[in-house]
């Protein structure tokens, strides 16, 4: 037991192993070959030190930091890891991945930081603060508001991970959570914690984890929920039984300790009654299913487990499956031409066998491939001869056909392992049901070139699945695959798939902080908000605001402009010029008789227009550029005679971390001679951050 | 027992009442004189029959609706509620409730109802799905693409409601789920039984509830959660003790039903440190806590029980608070001058004597009011005699303060009555750290002139809580209140106060949905979604769109223009015309020396202007106004030189259910001569529905 290293774990900042004496712990074997690589033991490990600390220490490392700052982290994260990869693979490859696994894997993960750190400042606000919607007017006079305003939890982010994927897996959980400002500690499982601690000590080594904000425990922590409370988040990926004993552990059930789970579900894949052989759409479904029963030996959470096919293409589907399956190599990884590793121990063989087992128990007939015997199949060895390798993981890829589409065990028994079932389906209505049968599931692929076939199944199946995928001739090639979750889009299904959701972009920054509706007075919500609101005070100091630089400008600086009268000569030369000779601005009968016009009016563009013209202050100064416009509503249509005034006010201010300016969000009101409200939008400019940085000051 | 009569259910579209001779069944009594009003019963009533009623005809019935016209029939709702609102009075006033309470109750639940009304039209488009966010590019080429698309639940929408708010707590749980297309079954809590009926039946007489969406269960249902499924949703106010139990049950616990709490909890309101006597804030600090204790008799699971004050205002807060309560006048609803009414049941004043007898065994002084005697206090009778009322639940306002603010009791113990606590702290981290000891709260308020204060406060407690006040001097008179829960913010808090989250606008809509990433070719989005996807197909059969009505109109119509060149001339003429002599367009010096331009670029508004001229149609026809324009972004600068030409797509048709018209959203985008995106943004139209509704036609 003691003769292979005890894999470390990074507790307060310091890598921490266990006395030498400390007995138990577990052994890590090569997947493909049954060497011990490591041992597993946290045995001695203080666990609720280690939470204190994340609450303490690391609350304050990452609350030192903005939203954007700490997005840029993530960045510097990901290109460290991307700098020592070859040593992620190496590990990866002795859990039992190929190159493509550890791709997924390794390559996945690092595209999740990369994607956080992208997201998080193009779409986050540069502060400590998210909103979520626009301000509430509550009361007439529009002293009293309310606005939805996210802080992030003041606990820590515990993560409780699947085997599958100890790079991606703990990072997926780790970025939005770091982003969002709450310390992590992972919880990695015992049969690949050795390439979660290869990747943690990397960003040690690059000293990229602020105190107290990344923490690892290598080995069992069984009572780990016992020291959680309010403000605490467990994110878990694993079984659905295990999901279940954890929220039912009082800290969930009575404390309001945030939960969410993902576990595996029985994923299906619909084939679509349009899709005949000789369709782009037929092979598209064959070569996906073959993807996802061989990639990473199927043990991934999302991969497919139930093909559902027109049941007059069954024998087709079953027939090609068998081409395709039989061309696979299994065997060791770091062999050349394997396309198939082993499961990850030989643990997993057992259960797999087990599984298989139920499903032949309830009506599954093997079509493709079989139980693996007791010394596993023949495989490709690490040295290219191929033979059967004792202690080695191997399965073969399975594939069952069930005549009864009923079978309870289709709907709920999962192998997890390279295995699929084929079942028939005869109206599109059958079809949906079959895939519900799985009682909620992560995802489901919907395989046709018929649009109402897609929606109406996509309907169907919506409300029990956390991702659908519409696969059809247009995307085949270019999907991003059934199995594998961007981290632009939502991670996670209903029911039988844990009830939780992950990644979605920003959507899981918002899993670690708490949505809180504040009302208050513009003031005091531009106070906390650093966002202007109409009401807070305005600052009109003589300066021009668009002389003011990033540093010196305030949100409420505001100008007021003069006011100009618009004439029907002005319509006329405006509509002349830009072509835009539209009926409501040029015929006085039909502007009329349209239900909005008193009779000619203004062009929107030249009400715009004229006001950049009234608020611009055009001398060369800090404002760089006009980047955009949004919200914009015109509501009180302007006549000749009428004159329209601008109200120009600082409302938000974004510096970006990585360049010499930033972004100035104006509110823009147009007011009428009578005060009426003409048009109301945000101007978007860029702004640079000093006068120094001014290109050419006057 | 039978002397009285039962209380109605309202099941699969019928009124239904236990067999004559069924026993059990609870009595309800005038909580203000102890008269036996009717009796609860749901004795023999079928509930998984009323709920598979729900999942099938309730599901079509809303099915068949678009959320706008859902959203119609809540305004109908409230129309007809309001047209009676005299009788739900008189019942109210049974309960125990003042006029003021009844308003709160009543008008409140009303209000609800046109809240959903107007934002379900406003913020929802009038489909049948509900995008989140935009779509996201998942390959290069654009073929495949993500979105997040929610759509509703399958199954039925489970309310068990609390005592206190027999109309407006069911009513905000039906609204939104009523909008997402999700039928309902109520079971009211039997003590207020009889006003929930009240009001199903005006809204029953009055047609408004289609087949199957709405049923009513008048009394216990013990295996109410034993019939839900993956599909159901459960929405509950009352105990945290309740909502435990319902949490564990393995509907919920193990299949996937969605559960959400809103227990009572301990909020508090916070006086800040500069709140001295003589300020605006310390007067609005008692006025609304006077008004938390007394309005409904304290019974709110948002009203205020801790009152943090700083250590040297306690003694004043106090004599403030004995000086307002001493005017309270509590009695009979229905005599004159009544300010108070009586608890909902002699229950429940037995319960508040209970829990305050904890609070004084803990520590807390009694310092306004008394605990009530056997016969109850002297009150005003409903013939405006005063003296006790044998079998009146009448309690006197009572407020305790507690010299140490570590005791479990204060921060733990609620006496659901006209009852609150102060406590005294040192430093707004002790004000902060004393408010979080609740364990999760609904609602704090923060009494405050100082933004800084305000700032630290809610920031600190943020996390804790569903919704914080933010009181001052600008805001006191306007503040919807405390313990007032508006249906624009979300309504809800962690821990404690039951870790749910209901209201806020369109937000609950959601909660009766499922969000789900569908990824696809854009063809397959738009078929899916009804808006149209870049990359989709498009339609130009040569007639302009503008010339179709909103009933020809096709999203994937397009019309794409000619180029028009720009000019040096163009821009100085547009610079003058405008106004907007900004340097970028006029210096070339200045412009060139600016890190976005080459030299002297067009204006923005020019570029928009003049693609405006370059797609519009000029002569009267359906298109009736430019509303708006959303999203503008400029990407390339266009130079002396360069030539424009513009793309606009219909995007999305929103035809407005009680106009003539609807909305069409546009996709605008502008393009150099080498093909180089210059700006993207939606043009906003309104649009006749047929071409008998154009103004004037050629």
């Amino acid at each position: 037991m003691t003769a292979v290293p005890v894999v470390p774990s990074y507790v307060q900042d310091t890598w921490w192993v266990p006395r030498q004496d400390a007995e138990g712990g577990a052994v890590v074997r090569d997947a493909a070959t049954g060497e011990p690589v490591a041992r597993v033991s946290a045995a001695g490990l203080d666990v609720a030190a280690a939470l204190e600390h994340a609450r303490t220490v690391g609350q304050e490392s990452l609350g030192a930091l903005t939203l954007h700052q700490r997005a840029l982290l993530l960045k510097q994260m990901a290109l460290a890891l991307t700098a020592r990869k070859g040593e992620l693979y190496e590990a990866s490859a002795r859990t039992g991945a190929t190159r493509r696994d550890s791709a997924v894997d390794v390559d996945g993960g690092i595209g999740v930081l990369f994607t956080y750190s992208s997201k998080g400042r193009r779409e986050l606000p540069n502060a400590n603060v998210i909103l979520d919607g626009p301000a509430e007017v509550l009361s007439k006079d529009g002293s009293f508001l309310g606005r939805h305003v996210y802080t992030r939890l003041p606990g820590v982010a515990v993560q409780i991970n699947a085997f599958n994927f100890p790079v991606w897996g703990p990072l997926e959980k780790l970025a939005p959570a770091f982003l969002a400002g709450v310390p992590t500690l992972i919880k990695p499982a015992t049969p690949t914690a050795p390439l979660t601690e290869a990747w943690v000590r990397i960003l040690a080594d690059a000293g990229l984890l602020p105190a107290g904000t990344v923490q690892l425990v290598s080995g069992a922590a069984r009572d780990l929920l016992d020291h959680l409370r309010l403000g605490d988040a467990v994110a878990f990926t694993g079984s659905a039984s295990t999901a279940r004993r954890l929220r039912a552990h009082p800290a969930v059930a009575e404390a309001g300790v945030r939960f969410t789970a993902e576990t595996d579900s029985l994923n299906a894949s619909v084939l679509g009654p349009d899709a005949l052989p000789g369709t782009p759409e037929l092979e598209a479904f064959v070569a996906q299913a073959v993807t996802e029963i061989t990639t990473k030996a199927g043990q991934k959470c999302t991969a497919i487990r139930r093909l559902v096919v027109p049941g007059v293409l069954v024998d087709v589907v079953v027939e090609r499956l068998r081409e395709r399956l039989g061309a696979t190599v299994v065997g060791d990884p770091r062999a050349e031409g394997v396309t198939m590793g082993p499961l990850a121990s030989t643990d997993q063989v057992a259960e797999v066998r087990r599984q298989v087992e139920r499903l032949v128990a309830d009506g599954g007939e093997i079509v493709v491939g079989a139980l693996p015997g007791a010394e596993g199949p023949r495989v490709r060895r690490a040295d290219g001869t191929t033979g059967t390798v004792p202690g080695g993981a191997f399965v073969a890829p399975l594939v069952l056909r069930f005549a009864d589409g009923t079978a309870p065990a289709l709907h709920e028994v999962e192998a997890f392992g390279p295995v699929a079932s084929v079942v028939g389906y005869g109206t599109v209505a059958e079809a949906i049901a079959l895939v519900n049968r799985g009682g909620g599931s992560l995802v489901t692929s919907v395989v046709t070139d018929d649009p109402q076939a897609a929606v109406a199944i996509t309907l169907g199946i919506g409300a029990a699945h956390g991702r659908v995928l519409l696969l059809d001739r247009d995307d085949a090639r270019t999907s991003t695959g059934h199995g594998s979750p961007v981290p632009h889009l939502v991670h996670g299904g209903p029911g039988r798939a844990g009830g939780g959701e992950e990644l979605g972009g920003v959507r899981a920054v918002h899993h670690y902080m708490q949505r809180t509706a504040v009302q208050g007075s513009p003031r005091m919500l531009t106070a906390l908000t650093g966002v202007w609101h109409p009401g807070a005070g305005t600052t009109d100091d003589g300066e021009h605001p668009f002389r003011k630089s990033l540093a010196e400008l305030a949100v409420g600086d505001r100008v007021v402009s003069g006011s100009r009268t618009v004439t029907l000569a002005d319509i006329e030369t405006f509509a002349h010029f830009t072509g835009d000779t539209f009926y409501a601005h040029m015929d006085a009968d039909a502007a009329a008789a349209n239900p909005f016009f008193p009779g000619r009016v203004a062009h929107g563009y030249l009400l715009v227009s004229w006001a950049a013209g009234l608020f611009v202050d055009a001398a060369p100064g800090p404002v760089l550029a006009n980047s955009g416009l949004e919200n914009l509503r015109f509501v009180t249509p302007v006549s000749p005679g009428d004159s329209i005034r601008v109200e120009l006010t600082a409302k938000q201010i974004t510096p970006r971390e990585t360049e010499d300016y930033g972004e100035v969000r104006w509110d823009a009101v147009l007011r009428n001679q009578d005060d009426a409200l003409v048009a109301a939008y945000d101007v978007l400019t860029l702004v640079a951050k000093t006068r120094a940085q001014v290109p050419a000051p006057v």
